[in-house]
């Protein structure tokens, strides 16, 4: 019997660990009981686990009788801090902390994957890595530890998949190339020299020069940047001033940077410099950019991603498998796949009949449970399709 | 013997009063006991006093026995939220209350010049009206409710003078023309939409909004006023958004405006509602203008200034009667000046030994009190000469 | 044998035909002679052929003996105002105009493949529409006209090519979705009220407006549109003034805006109006905007275009068969495709050891004539499978 | 008889030069005849005449019988470029050349004074010098140039005065202080990097450059100078562009600088350089600033100018001896005041019923000639109370 046709077997034990985990949520990089909980389940199972990988993570090794190409699943396993507030047997028994971000079902899907897996390393050419990785929701998150810590050594492919309540259940989106952006963020601090308000000539009024950064700075993405390309400058808040009366001494700013490219985000690095350095000298104050990374962005490999999307839609309870655009929030799964070919799709979770389509970190944020099945069969006939993949090393 | 020869003898009294007054000074609006002590010294001089004009002011009767003008002088007498930090027997006696603006000098100047007067109404021709002013420092301040309450009635000429202790002592400065300026405030709100900072084209940033008006605003002084005008335009706070990573729902700037002419005024209001209507047209924005007048200028008729400047200039205390630039303060005594011609001048008190050149509202503010005979003087001297003015009626 | 597999026998007939009309080559609107040759060819195969389709327009008909979709094929057969600089026996005859853009090699690649098909006609399904346009290089071309004038009347699926001289020869790109730009232009007016440069307050200052109103448009692409879509916005003339020293009367600017969907040219179209309003509330100046549609933008079907691409893969003389990005040029063939499903591929033809790599509309432009056969065999395999096309109407 | 009261039997001798003059201008630099004609008539009357200086310039030296002051008078003599379309005898008889700012008057009144003061000599204290000045209308202008060669050589004092069609005849207008600006000029050109109107991305758009460069000079003027201080930055031009579709590949610009004082120009002068710098750093393009110095401001000492006020007031010609505004115009005689204590004032020559209120440089200019007494009874007066000038040196 194909892997793919063992998971309906398994179904309730899915749900089941879904929901123990989905009852018992911790925060990100204090996910002490979780890890033990991932661990167990796996020795038990008898695959080899190595703990405390870049902090809360954990690596499984299962490893195939055959020959073959070695991939890896990543699922993360962190909460968030929200109160629970739906209505249901299984919410959330830690105040104010919940799964409104479906790890829970990240994890648990993995967790079925490695066992069937486990059951039939008979079948198995190659090897799999199971990459059950803490601290997602928070920077500088699990995953780049965990890449440092050597969770690649020997990896040949990483896929994983993220939940998401805004598609359907049982539809399965795909995204080849850029799915997610880097986010960054950045603060300026524009020091001038406060006076009275009736006499500017004794002033530098900060206030005209952050207006004139601004408003120059809107030429960044509408004249540097190539119009294909996509990137988003927001200046989120504008605080300077004290009196009505009195130029100011100082202004903050903050905002964010959204790209996808390094390129597009080294050029928009420096216009914003350029532009500082430009108000600089046009009113004599001084400027200070602070620019902090944000997760680089996802990037899906495009054979990968379309070679998993033919498998995707060759499976029973999968309804379609679609190309879904990419959006511009951020996931620390980009770091994986900055060394190696692989993809990261979306399973679908919503459905209005079962109160599923709350958007993600919403209080009442759930998923249609039957759906996770999907993620479970295309990880597996991943595995049992791993030759063709062509080793491109 | 003249009455500025008269002068002299009553210097000590002069400062006695003084001294007095800076001992229980009290806040604008609250100023109960001194005007108390203001109208029984006018009374028992046998000064006919009109009571709580306008509020806590008060006004004096002197009839000459000569026929000839009506000359108001002005005085105001409320103090200030400031802390005396002064270490002379005469410091202030109440807690954070200070007469740190020389109102207790104007104040006993006008009452010393009362008794000479009122001593020598055999040699007046016409007659004097005493305008003991309540409330100069907060806004709406009492010169306009005095005048409101009749202050001016059949009054032909007004005068006054302010301390000044940024000007030497026994100099006395004369602006003929625009010498304070009218101080607006206004507060700008622009409403725009608040949304992810990922998405800027659901929201209608009004940061960028903000920042251009700012920017085109800028047009108002530099391309819209007549450049042998002056006026300044201020935005004293910006202050919009959150968070680095959402579009601001709102933005709320503050500023001041100042102006000579009631028609350079006019000119910016329009300027201001002109480009906030063509920020809301652009941005998609609202924006709501508030504008609080301020007081109006104070505007020194020319022929009696040059007069007074002359007489000044012919009193031996005197060193110096010159001419003084505009200043972009603010003052009330403008309302009398915009109903009858008069002028309003500066009574240098500043002197380096005596501790008397901290600027006006500094905690150590003191003045040189004997210079404060030169106001006296000069206000008996327009008296005496009173027969010299047109009745421009 | 295959439809395809006859096309090698033609080759020396495809290149006659291109050397024949690069050699006479006739401007746009102005193609007198070339069609006549065109129709002389298709009449002399026997293939039904309709003149004067929306101009110099020619259609031409074959049909299969099998039931089947009805399928067009176009190409475009307008010269270009360029004198040929090309040392080639082949150069143009015609001083001043030459074939510069490959139209002549989409022509004769079409009548081959109209002479193969008419010969074949007992093995095909369904029906084909040779739609010879003219005057692709100037608006408002003749693809409107010809689409106006019954062009695609019962057409199922409309395919054509445009040769490639920065693609290599051999090589076909292909890009689903937007894969030209709409490419349309505008002219603005800002009135303003001259005067003497010393005396701004009598002025209205057009050339202030004006920056400032190009400043504000930056925003339209930075805060106004999807950061996922791609839209230009440049301006590409600004003129105001005769005199260093007066006040300009008017500016002129004019520009360029190009976008890939309707609703994002319709919120630039409405941006740019805002604004405009917006700067005639600010500076008390008028604009006049007029804005001149131009090509529509040219959207391939994803799905016939993975088709063809899939087909084109197939092709033996085919090295391979590529996505290629999209180009903010423009080209009318959009018209067709925004009534039926279709693709319009990138036929390379460069080749460095030909001189056959110049930018298209250059004078020493040329193309790799073997390579021309790929058009041909995608054209006729594109018949020989139309079985597989699901008629989605 | 005082020297003012033998001005009246000269009128027709003033109105005949004048008359002469007009009918015989010379544009600036050129003026062989003209000063032929001074030297001739000052040589005639035994005046020491000293040629050629500084150019076409001329000083004549009056010595009088008694110790006092030496006082300079200043008349230019140079014409314009204007056809004369007035219909009166007396009209210039040069084609496209005409006095069409009074220089001809301005000749013949100091014509006129040097003859009755050289008939006086016996009554005058002091020596006169009088210069006699080319080229007014054209930079470099030659009041520099008659400086530099010595025309102030043991000068006192120096008065002079211009007509003005704008004021009624026989009202002289009066300006302590600034009175004319200095008026410069300047070229800006913006070197950006052309290209493809679609692909901003490979370009350096000068527009946008040029356009925010503009829009942040507006605060030169709103924030930098003292508000109190008068100053005009207008750009009279901005060219850029060939092409709507293709991003320009430089913009020029040009415009004027009018101030009063040399530290605002200075101010001005290193804002522009500083915003244009900061430009550069924001939009990677090249700027560069041509910037040429036009006559110095007119600067009327306040004494002088007082008292000679107080002279025309009591000429009895002169109906009114007032204040008149600063203008934003240049005139050169502002080099001579920079050196010496002196005053330049507005002889009002308008009559309506003459024809004589077209403003200056108008091709129907011309002026009320039995007004132009006044401008000699004022020069005669000033030299018969040289007395009561204070030799401040």
């Amino acid at each position: 019997m194909s892997l793919v046709n063992q998971v309906e077997t398994h179904l309730n034990e899915l749900i089941e660990i879904r929901r123990y985990l989905h009852q018992h949520p911790e925060l990100s990089f204090k996910e002490e009981n979780t890890k033990k909980y991932i661990a167990d389940y796996l020795e038990n199972l008898g695959i080899k686990v190595k703990k405390d990988v870049g902090g809360n993570g954990l690596l499984g090794y299962i490893k195939g009788d055959h020959p073959g190409p070695t991939i890896a699943f990543r699922a993360d396993f962190d909460a968030l801090p929200i109160q629970d507030e739906k209505d249901v047997p299984y919410k959330s028994t830690v105040d104010g902390v919940m799964h409104a971000c479906g790890h829970d079902a990240h994890t648990a899907s993995l967790l079925i994957t490695a066992k069937i897996l486990q059951e039939n390393t008979q079948d198995i050419h190659g090897n799999v890595v199971l990459i059950h990785q803490h601290a997602e929701e928070v920077l500088p998150g699990g995953a780049k530890s965990m890449v440092d810590a050597g969770a690649l050594k020997d990896v040949d492919y990483l896929f994983g998949t993220h939940t998401a309540s805004h598609i359907d259940a049982n539809k399965i989106g795909f995204c080849a190339g850029p799915a997610y952006a880097a986010a960054d963020s950045f603060e300026i601090e524009i020091q001038g020299q406060g006076g009275h308000g009736a006499m500017p000539q004794l002033a530098k009024d900060p206030i005209v020069a952050a207006s004139s950064f601004i408003v120059q700075a809107q030429t960044i993405v509408s004249r540097t940047l190539d119009p294909l390309e996509s990137a988003v400058v927001t200046f989120g808040t504008f605080n300077g001033g004290n009196a009505f009366n009195v130029i100011a001494d100082k202004v903050k700013l903050s905002g964010t940077v959204r790209t996808y490219l390094p390129t597009v985000k080294q050029q928009i690095k420096e216009r914003l410099n350029g532009i500082l350095n430009g108000i600089e000298s046009s009113f004599g104050v001084k400027c200070h950019l602070s620019y902090q990374d944000g997760y680089p962005p996802v990037v899906n490999h495009e054979a990968e991603t379309m070679w998993v999307k033919q498998l995707a839609s060759q499976i029973d309870s999968v309804e379609e498998a679609f190309d879904y655009p990419p959006s511009l929030g951020g996931e620390d799964v980009g770091y994986y796949l900055q060394h190696v070919p692989g993809s990261y799709f979306f399973t679908g979770v919503g459905n209005q009949s079962l109160n599923s389509t709350y958007p993600h970190h919403h209080p009442k944020f759930d998923l249609d449970e039957q759906s996770l099945q999907n993620s479970v069969k295309i990880f597996l006939s991943i595995v049992e399709n791993s030759k063709d993949l062509k080793l491109n090393k």
